[in-house]
């Protein structure tokens, strides 16, 4: 079998390296997974050029985000069978409840991630998918979608006709989109670019604002909420959108910051902002086993699909970084395995 | 102009009168309201037998449900203007945050009601509709879709992909349903006769059991949530229905106690059921002004049509009653005003 | 070492039998413990008559409550170090979050629990206590203590001010009172033995109403809250009670059902009662290892005793689960081991 | 009677004027009440200094803060009666729920606040006050206490044994201390000199951190907390602290952000510092009269004893303006009427 290692910090063509090993084999509680596919977001292109805040363990294997078929299990499994169709969790020690430092292991970071042909997760680790969602799909789960999840579910409780405002294109606010459609909220999202703003409305967008047309947007934010605001704003940019984010929001809004790739060393929120308003500021990290398997039945009952930008073959998994790096994508790119 | 008053507990035909009064003037942060429709629930016919919780008041004109045109305004109102289409709020002095015994009020209860040419509401009791909605459909949001509103969004937070378990096809029940899949669940709903089904589907519900032919419906019910049982059961009936309810609810579930009709003196858990589930019993008296908002919001963004099932003109109240009360319809039954 | 093993449904003098045994050897995650002492719940009386709902292991060393040192430790062992005081968590795989099914395993029923000199846990199973907690205090705190910590924390949130509302003189009733006053609420308790009621206003209770004087209590507890109700039941006994609970709560009070070891078939509510109020029912099943966490925590920064009843050597464990089956106690029956 | 008048933007012996008038009339739902004393708080120096975001009424009657007796009623007041002792709401039409700008009034600003010595207050805009506080006490509580009171309760829940960390020795920080140690937590209290230490201490604070001494004095806060950091921060700083108040939050712990007379145009936070933590920013605008209510209670039911600092004479109520500007306040600043 092959997979692909991180040796160090630089760009995929040099950072990642194709190795063959042998088959591992599950411990008692493991699972050995034929892995179908993998997907890539923004957390590897930081782990790749050794800026993400956790540090990655050398030579792992990247990418969190992954699905496959259990192909062995080990002798005390309960969870799973030999073909259940499943996909890692990004925090895989973090089952529910609180995330705790002692429970900081991340999925292609500190362990070994998912861009490989087979791999091995404690049962403990995994969540079951659909037959509904093909290989493709079911990869793209675990990181952005589920932090998309947690933004909007995690707060003080998103109900249908609240309005949420999304930033662009990223595979976070895509499924932010979808979701909040699915949940009856009303959905206004930003981008720079017209044929972006026609498939964010293709995909359920209510409204779509020009931020370059409009670079106070927040303004129009409120103009089209009736004055009244965004009852979630989902931040996934950082210091340079941030104060238009918080003007966005309404006065009992939640303003769910996720970005975490800001080169700026400040977020800054000037006093008169705050002087108006009562919205809260939440921070999500991903989340757990048990909401990606809450988010993996919310996709099945509502029938979302992923919104795939492009899949490459196994073997052009550094052409897959450098696309994704270019940072033209709109959906995930995924990379197909065996 | 001409209203009906309620003389007495009765039957419609002799406790229903039609009066004519000179048309009122607002008080100073009073609406005159031109009412173009109003609805029937439950608990009117409750309030006619005189076995409402809350006693009426003598010659009341009853009807909680009621939209119409504002006419006139008076002198300190701010929140609306002439022409603006309003509902009025079933507990009018309940503005938000907790109902308190001192607020104990209703509209067409303890406080004149919407079975009226022209109504007097005060600024503090109505809420906005928007005009996507026919008075028709306006006029049934305040009691029954509020009710849905409050068991849906009133607890733990209901999320999409869960499952939420209605009874039979009383107001609540439709209304429970659109939500519920408007907020990205799945619908279980019960139900004894074949045609009611075939719509119970129409309007988007998952699964349909007939409780006729599984009279202990709550197997069927933990069956088709792969043994996990229902996140939420609505539970509209009461006594009769109280131990399925319980059984149908997950470990985590909640069960919302709406019912106040029963006739039956006890509301039974099985100590045996009760030693299996952590679900909750909560418990909804319709909702604030603020939750009736929230409501009009969701049904304006969602795009949610509320189920008509027939509708009588204004001279003809009493045989709306009486179709009312023959417990075979499917929707709200409406009397058109003017 | 020795340990006690229940042998079969029956009385403690046949049931339980103490065997010798080498001492264990942790596995790789494993503590050695030396247990200190252990303490009788109420579910060890039922496990022991098997009337529990989760059918115990054979030959299952008994009692989920119970405190030590660890004396050794397994090789991936992070959480804990030798010397470390430690208690047991009474679900052991609930770490946190929602628990499941998957997860029923319980200290002292279907694991093997703490009436023994050495007891081997997983790290995971495991909660540091501090020093300023006696190893029979400590040992006191898994699952009745817990109990009444996720009874008074569980729900919608009791806030300072608020009416706590107490059974008799069980130990999560014990134990909710001096949570309660800790949180600055006031506390009501029942009892039928006045000189209970001298020991419960020592332990801080504001009010005690005693139930054979005053069998329809409700009434005295909406006197003692003007009116109001009580913003929170603790419901520990079960259908004899349950109605008088329900009377006492207040129109947005929480009953907090915890009784299962009721003989009587059903819980029983009058219409009547539900028609009048918005009370919450809510159950418990003890907590998770975080709960207990939290609860240890609270213990040692609120300065809490636990209430002793009694303490009997290892060797009359027998005459301490019959002085706890006699039923005259007033707090916790210990076991004082090693 | 007398009462306080500010004619504009000033110091206090120049803008806050005496005047003489009738003694008012309550119209039908209003009541006559006899102040007996007021309170200073922040927000007054920014009114009185025009800094204050809601622009005041000119002639206003200055002071959210006051208690008295209610000495006459209009024909419809319901909820008290002549004797009674009340308190005013600071946001009087905010009754509960959620704030909505329509309800923007605030007592002292642009309503006539509690510096007269009669003040008309509709029943709507009063909370009762027990016979256990004196009037002076009584006076405190509507501004500084509720804005501590919802600091504490209105977010996610603080438990007992939880820890609260506290900036310097203003009135808010001051209730929240004493709430929170009323509430089971633990606190940690900053402040800049010796003698403000000691009575911090002897106020029930478990530690005081010189931020003199330390100004990075976050990394005191986690040491002090075992690393974990503070569950909840109530920040009544602003700009100069916020980082401090973030990195002393724990994992998911919550910041409060209370200040609102920052002369700094930013709030910063170090993008480095939000990738360390999930800590929710949580904004509170003092609060409801519910809120008040329950405030109130809560301080009737844990005996909590507001902090006075001084008391100055109706006369010298300018005098009381200018010690309160001067900074050196440790408790309220209170002015007795009548």
């Amino acid at each position: 079998m092959r997979s692909y290692h991180l040796t160090g910090a630089g760009e995929p063509e040099q950072s990642l390296r194709l190795r063959e090993h042998p088959i591992p084999e599950p411990g008692p509680t493991g699972l050995l997974v034929r892995v179908r596919a993998a997907a890539l977001n923004r957390r590897d292109e930081l782990i790749l050029h050794d800026r993400y805040p956790l540090p990655s363990r050398p030579e792992v294997v990247p990418l969190s985000d992954g699905a496959g078929e259990v192909v062995a299990v080990g002798a005390r499994v309960t969870r799973f069978r030999v073909g259940d169709r499943v996909v890692g969790s990004y925090w895989p020690r973090w089952t529910g409840g609180r995330l705790s430092t002692h429970l900081y292991d991340q999925l292609g970071n500190t362990v070994d991630g998912m861009l490989t042909e087979y791999a091995v997760l404690d049962q403990e680790w995994a969540v079951g998918v659909p037959d509904s969602l093909s290989w493709t799909e079911a990869a793209t789960l675990p990181c952005a979608a589920v932090t998309a999840w947690t933004s909007l579910t995690g707060g003080r409780g998103l109900r249908p006709g609240g309005t949420v405002l999304t930033l662009g294109s990223g595979g976070v606010s895509l499924f932010a989109l979808q979701l909040a459609k699915a949940m009856g909220c009303r959905v206004i999202c930003t981008t720079s670019a017209p044929e972006k703003a026609e498939r964010l409305l293709a995909l359920g967008a209510d409204e779509v604002i020009d931020y370059r047309v409009e670079p106070e947007w927040s303004g129009r934010a409120r103009e089209l909420t009736g004055g009244e605001g965004a009852d979630l704003v989902v931040e996934t940019v950082g210091p340079a959108t941030f104060e238009q984010s918080m003007r966005s929001a309404g006065l009992h809004g939640e303003v769910v910051f996720v970005g975490g790739s800001a080169v700026e060393p400040e977020l800054r929120i000037a006093t008169a902002t705050y002087a108006r308003t009562m919205a809260t500021v939440r921070r999500v990290f991903v989340g757990s086993r048990a909401d990606l398997a809450d988010l993996v039945r919310a996709v099945a009952v509502t029938g979302i699909r992923p919104v795939i930008d492009s899949v490459f073959p196994f073997e052009q998994a550094r052409e897959a970084y450098r696309h994704y790096l270019s940072g033209g994508s709109f959906g995930k790119v995924v990379i197909a395995i065996g």
